[in-house]
């Protein structure tokens, strides 16, 4: 009988995770994006937005999850490693990613009013590969979810 | 006999202030960037470059010291505030400018290889004014001295 080994580590699964994440982000009134940062097929770091809960702009789930991975690696660069998030990261985010020098990131959904993407210059580093698109529905839906309650209030 | 008031908190005097932390970083063999956060003539928030020390790209003068001066002020909102930073922001500090909506940013000298301006589109917030060349001179001779430095190593 032939064992058939199904791919565990897929990069469903890791934005899977990063979904975890967003959903801590909801349950504390924060716009829920959830970031995980992966190195050989190992998360080595998790984070959430805390904007509101650290009244601090900076305090997006990638940034965190950036100073979080590099402080794991005891490096600042991250070129082995990928970037699991929600959310198309903004202007911030996405000029730290080049400092990271990280090798490839991957977004849920797009950001359209704030996702970097919207400045239609290079502002990553010219090494990183993008994706986006993984789980796209459930990431999209958590964040309509999160500003139709937001609307009704 | 008239008494002539000199002005005491003028742009220099703020930027002096950044200058002094611009040189704490370089002492910490980090590249010298200082920065301040300035609200109705009072210094909320002060820092330096670290990024070498904490292993973190994300931990550039400005980005410190928004946190700092939101953490300050206990709202993540920097409208009435004025940013002196020795160097022109990064594309990520400006990124993180835009959150904070900071009513105005000051800096001593141009980043010529890595300044948000190179970014021919609109990176910060609408509301936020921006000068330039406030001791220039002292900003961009410390960090030539730095890296000349650096070189003859």
């Amino acid at each position: 009988m032939k064992t058939v080994l199904y791919p565990l580590f897929t990069d469903e699964y890791f934005m899977n995770e990063a979904l975890r994440e967003a959903h801590k982000a909801f349950e504390k009134d924060e716009v829920p994006v959830g970031a995980v940062v992966v190195c050989q097929k190992r998360i080595i770091a998790r984070a959430h937005n805390l904007t509101e809960t650290l009244h601090d702009v900076t305090a997006h789930a990638e940034m965190q999850a950036f100073t979080a991975a590099s402080d794991y690696l005891g490096g600042k660069y991250l070129n082995e490693c990928t970037l699991y998030v929600t959310l198309e990261p903004c202007v911030m985010c996405a000029g730290a990613a080049f400092w990271t020098r990280i090798e490839k990131i991957i977004y849920g959904t797009a950001d359209e009013k704030r996702g970097y993407t919207l400045i239609d210059r290079p502002l990553l580093h010219p090494k990183t590969t993008v994706e986006s698109g993984v789980l796209q529905a459930q990431c999209k839906n958590l964040l309509k979810e999160f500003f139709a309650l937001k609307r009704d209030k």
